[in-house]
């Protein structure tokens, strides 16, 4: 069956990469699953037909056959539970590895990207505030605590918990929204992490497919 | 084998329920799994103990035998894998459904919680700054945006897609942290939505044995 994927017809960061379909077309790439793409404008996503599928009038969704999905974490998990390459199996001797690597799914969507959305909402809507200046730091700073947890954690490890898994994924693509800030550089192992992610085949065509939306 | 979640040694909302204790206790009770209370101090949550077992220093943590995981959605879920009552079962007919009630356990999380916890953090840890009263408008706005959107899904269902699932526990437990400000009785069926979540026996026992600690 098809599978098919909503994305924004302009993502507002322009093709950097941080609109949420990113996420679901590296996980496609990962597991090797072809994949169209529906392209919605910011009119269309509040529209009853877009809200039929994702109630938040967000992007992306994803169809195959008679299943829709909205929300990201919940697309990618579907991904990884059908296609081989993004959790450790089910059977008895991984159980356990799989069940840790959810764990940093729903760590990375909620415990560490709260806060980092938290600053791009302080920079990008309440930007032009009175209290913005005298309140970054406050918010940076919530961000910055994750951070320092997330990379001892890490330590010199390449990935959070063995082998490349959709956790990494997640956090990889959430700590990627900081990288404009330069917040990041401040944590050398964090940085290189999600470097190692980038650098990953799978993450380079899902990059470059949604630059091709951006530029057309 | 014995289960073991740790909590507060004392909530900071003194028992209302509002820890994320509270969300595993009630995955519990809806599959009839006993299980062991370690509590922790806040000093303690900070050490090196307890950061092994939780990298971000919070409490719930979850472990059986030689499994440890942290992270309440990871926790419910694997809960719900492994037990019934919680997720529509892995068979084909129901494959479906499953993949939908996990969606609303990623829309709680990290759709419908961020926007109301910025409420709680501009409230609580924000109160006494100078921008809070003029800002707090603002904040609000964005968790009335999300109510209003879930409030046109559930319409007049009793759950966000057939039966009770992992995802209703999630986003009850998530609009629970509304009640103390009024927001959620302007959605009506978003307030009858919650009531009937907390009608639940098993809902009752989790909530009566986290507040027997914070009343001791």
């Amino acid at each position: 069956m098809t599978i098919t994927i909503t994305a924004f017809e302009r993502s507002p960061d322009g093709g950097q990469g941080l609109a949420r379909d990113t996420r679901v077309r590296w996980a496609l790439e990962e597991v090797g699953q072809p994949y169209e793409v529906r392209l919605v404008s910011f009119r269309a996503m509040k529209e009853p037909a877009h809200l039929a599928l994702h109630p938040f009038g967000q992007i992306p969704t994803y169809e195959e056959g008679d299943l829709a999905l909205f929300e990201t974490g919940s697309i990618v998990f579907h991904i990884a539970e059908r296609h081989a390459g993004l959790l450790p199996p089910h059977s008895d001797g991984d159980a356990d590895a799989r069940a840790r690597a959810i764990t940093w799914m729903f760590a990375a969507l909620n415990t560490v990207e709260p806060p980092i959305l938290e600053l791009a909402t302080a920079r990008i809507h309440e930007g032009d505030r009175p209290w913005t200046k005298e309140r970054l730091p406050l918010v940076e700073g919530r961000v910055r605590d994750r951070l320092k947890q997330l990379s001892a954690r890490l330590g010199g490890a390449d990935w959070l918990d063995g082998g490349f898994s959709a956790g990494d994924l997640m956090m990889v693509s959430v700590l990627l929204r900081l990288r404009s800030s330069g917040v990041l550089d401040d944590y050398p192992n964090l940085a290189a992490y999600v470097a190692r992610g980038e650098a990953r085949p799978a993450y380079k065509r899902a990059f470059a497919a949604q630059l091709a939306v951006n530029t057309r």
